[in-house]
C-alpha cells in the first residue's frame, strides 16, 4: 500500500529485483488501472506476478471491515486467498465474502476506481438535498433527518450514516467548515475513461466539476462571463465612453 | 394514502365535512407540500388539525420497516405518535425512533420530496457506475461486484442491495429491460423548489435530466443539431442544390 | 417598459383606470408570460388589449438595433404595426423584419425569456472554452482569438464579438473582475418551465447553476460533502478521538 | 488536409522522406494537438519544421471564407504567411484578418478543438431552445424566429443563422430528421483536456453527453434506474414471487 503513481514504481522496481521467478507483488493503493496492465506487462516476462487490490472502506474499515476489489491471474489469486480471507471481513450469509477476484490484472483497481466515481455522486446527491434544506423555510435539523432516514428509507446508506454523525460533531449548519471539496485522481480517472469510451455520466461529472468549482478553477469562466454581462448591459459603455 | 393531487384534495374535502372541530386530518400519501399549507390553512379556519406524513420505504417496508417524515402542529401529532410508534419500525438505538416530526405543517412531505430528489441523484450514479462496467474492455459480473461492495466499501446502501438482486434476477445484461426510467413529480418538484430558491442542484437535476431523455423528451433537440451539423456539414448542401 | 412583477402590476393598474375601450397596452419590459396572460384576461373584460413585447440588444442596440418578439391579438397588433416598424431596425433582404408576430398574448415575453435561457448557455460555452485557454500550456491572446473566430469560424456570434471587446478592454487576464456573475429572472424561468414540461435543458441548467455556484449559492452543499470526506477519512476520527 | 490519426500519421512519415532539411509539413486536418507536439519533436531532428492549422467554416467556408488557427515556429510561419494570406478572407477593419499565429506547434489544433467544444455547447443551447418552444402551449414559428433573432438580438450568431435554413429547408417540426447526434473527437478531446486539467466544463460536456445519449449510450444506465425502480416498486416483487 503505497502512493499511486511514482511511489508505486519505485518501489515496485526495487521490488522485483530483489524477488524471484513465480513469486508476487501486490499493489493494495489506489494505481491507474492502466499503471497496473503495463507493470504486470514487464513483470510477467521477468516470471513475477502482479495482483492489483482497490479497497474501500475509509478508517472505519479497521473497525467494522472494508472490501477488497481484486484483480489477476487465477494461480497467484489463488495463492493469496488466505491472505485476502483473513484481511476482509468474514463471509456473510447475504452478500458473501469481504474479497472478489473481479477479472485479470488492472481490473481490482479499475472496479474500485468507478466505484470512488459512484461515491462522488453519491455524497453531491446528500449535499444538495442538504443544501435545500439550508435554504429552507423550514428550520429543519439535519442530524435528526439523516438518522431518520437509516430508518428504513430508501435513501439509507453508510453514507448517510456519515452524514448523522458529522451534522452531531459539527451542528446543524457546519460552521466550522470551509466550503471547500478536495478530490483524488480516482474520480478525474472514472470520467476521464467514461469521456473516452463515449459513455455518458452525466452525474457523477456534476460532482468532480462542482469539486473543481469549490476550489475556484471555475473562476476564469465566471470572469468571462461577467464581462460579457458587462458588455451588453450598461455599464461597461459607460467605461469606454470614459476610456 | 391516496394519490396527490384531485383524489387528495376530494378526500379532504369530503372529511372535513364528516369531522369535527379538534379533529386531525392525517395525509400519508405525496402530496406537494405547499399544498399540504393551502389545506392547513383552510382546515384550521374549521377547526381541524391536518397533518402530513412522508413515508420512504417501498413494498419492501412492509418487511423491514419504513420511515416517516411529519409535519403539523405540536398538539396533534403528540396525539398521534402512539400510532405513528406503531406503524414505524421500533426505536434503534443509534439512529432513534423509525419517525420524526420535522417541523410544521408541510414540512413533512417537504422533507420527503427531497428525500426522492436525493434518491433519484444516488440511483443514477449507481447506473452511470453499472453503465461504465457495461462497456469496459473486463468481463466483471455485475452482481458479485454489488454483493461485494456491500461488505464494508463507502457505497453500501440500500440501492446498492436492491442492484445486487436485480442483477441477479434479471441477469448481468439486463436483457429484458426497456432503457426507459419513469419518474413520478417528486423529483421534479425537488428540482422546481431549488431553481426558484437559487441553490444549484447540478447531481439531482441531471438524474432528473437524464429520466426525460430516455422518455425521447429530447428528441426535438437533438434533431435541431442534427439539422445543424448537416448545415455546415456537406449533406445539406447537396439537398440544397437538388431542391 | 417598467420592471417585471409589482412595479409593471401597479402601471397597469393605473393605466387601465385612465384609458378606454379598444385601446391596447403595451408591455415592453421583461414580464413572465404567464403574468402576461392573467393580465390580458382581467384587462379583456374592460374592452382593452395587452400586447407583450420582448426586446434583445442591450444597449448597443441604439446604435445597431434590437429586436423586438410581440405577442397579443391579431387587431391591436396591426393598429401597433407602424410604431414597431420605426422602432426595429428596418427589414433585411435575407432575415426580414426587426420585429415578428410571435402568436396569442404572452407568447412575446416568452420567446424573450427561451432567447435568455440560450444566451446563458452561449455565454457559458465560450466562457469555458476561454477558461480552458487560461489553464493551458500554450500563452494564448483572448482578444486575438475571440477577433480571428469572427472571420468565418462556426462559433462566429454577437457574443464572440463582445468577448472580444471585453478581452481588450479588460486585459487577457480580466484582472479587475470579481468571479461573480449575476443573473435575472428570465434564465430561471426558462428552467422552471421546462422542468415543469419535463423537456430536459441539460446546458442552459448547467449554465444557471454556474452562476449560482459564483455567488455562493453550493456553499452549503460543499460543506456537506466536505464533511463526509473528513468523515471516512482520517481528520474526523481523531477529532471525534479529542472530543 | 488529410483525417487525423493514422492517415496523417502515415502521410507525415512518407512526406518526410521525401523533403529536405529546412522544409515544412502542414497539417491544415483535424489533428490532436498531442499527435502535432510529438510529430514536430521527430521531424525537427530532421530539421524539418511541422506547422498546423486548424480550420473552421464548413462548407460554407468556400463561399463565405473560413478561419484559420496555426501553430508551429515564427520562422516557418512567416514562410507560409503569404498562402495563409490567399486562403484566408482578407483582413477586416473590425476584426483583423482571417488567420492568426496562435503560438507553438500545436496550439493552433489546440485553439480549434476548444473552438468545436463551444460550438457543441452553443448548438445545443439553441436545440433546447427550440425543443421547449415545441413542448409550448404556443404554436411557435422555429424559422420566424431564428430569422427575427437574427436582427439585433443578443443570440444572433451564424449558427442561428443556419438554425434559421434548417427551419426552412425541413419544415418547422424537422419531421425527417432521426433525433441522433454524431461527434467527431474534438469535442470528446476537449471534455478530456480539461478533466486532466481539473477545469470545470459543465456546458460543453453537457453537450457532449447528450451527443451520446441520443446515440443510445446512456442505455445500460437507464436500464440499470428502470430495474432499481422495479425493485423498490411492487412489480418486481411480484415477479419474485412469481419465480
Amino acid at each position: 500500500m503505497v502512493p499511486a503513481g511514482d511511489p508505486t514504481h519505485q518501489t515496485v522496481d526495487k521490488l522485483a529485483k530483489l524477488i524471484h521467478n513465480g513469486d508476487t507483488i501486490v499493489d493494495g493503493g489506489n494505481s491507474k488501472w492502466t499503471d497496473d496492465m503495463a507493470r504486470a506487462k514487464v513483470l510477467k516476462k521477468q516470471g513475477i506476478n502482479y495482483v492489483d487490490v482497490g479497497t474501500s472502506g475509509g478508517v472505519w474499515g479497521l473497525e467494522v471491515g472494508y472490501c477488497m476489489m481484486v484483480g489477476g491471474p487465477n494461480a497467484a489469486i489463488k495463492r493469496l486467498a488466505p491472505f485476502l480471507d483473513i484481511l476482509a471481513p468474514p463471509p456473510d450469509e447475504e452478500h458473501g465474502p469481504g474479497w472478489g477476484h473481479m477479472g485479470p490484472t488492472g481490473s481490482g483497481h479499475y472496479v474500485k476506481m468507478v466505484h470512488n466515481g459512484i461515491e462522488y455522486g453519491m455524497m453531491q446527491a446528500y449535499a444538495e438535498g442538504f443544501g435545500l434544506f439550508e435554504a429552507s423555510e423550514f428550520e429543519l435539523d439535519n442530524a435528526k433527518i439523516a438518522h431518520l432516514w437509516m430508518r428504513g428509507s430508501v435513501v439509507r446508506s453508510w453514507l448517510c450514516e456519515l452524514a448523522a454523525r458529522a451534522f452531531e460533531l459539527e451542528g446543524n449548519d457546519l460552521a466550522a467548515l470551509d466550503p471547500i471539496v478536495a478530490e483524488s485522481g480516482e474520480g478525474r480517472w472514472t470520467v476521464e475513461d467514461a469521456v473516452e469510451k463515449r459513455v455518458p455520466l452525466p452525474v457523477i461529472t456534476a460532482a468532480l466539476y462542482t469539486r473543481y468549482e469549490t476550489q475556484g478553477r471555475g473562476d476564469f469562466a465566471a470572469k468571462v462571463n461577467a464581462a460579457l454581462r458587462a458588455q451588453f448591459g450598461g455599464h461597461a459603455v459607460q467605461r469606454r465612453a470614459d476610456g
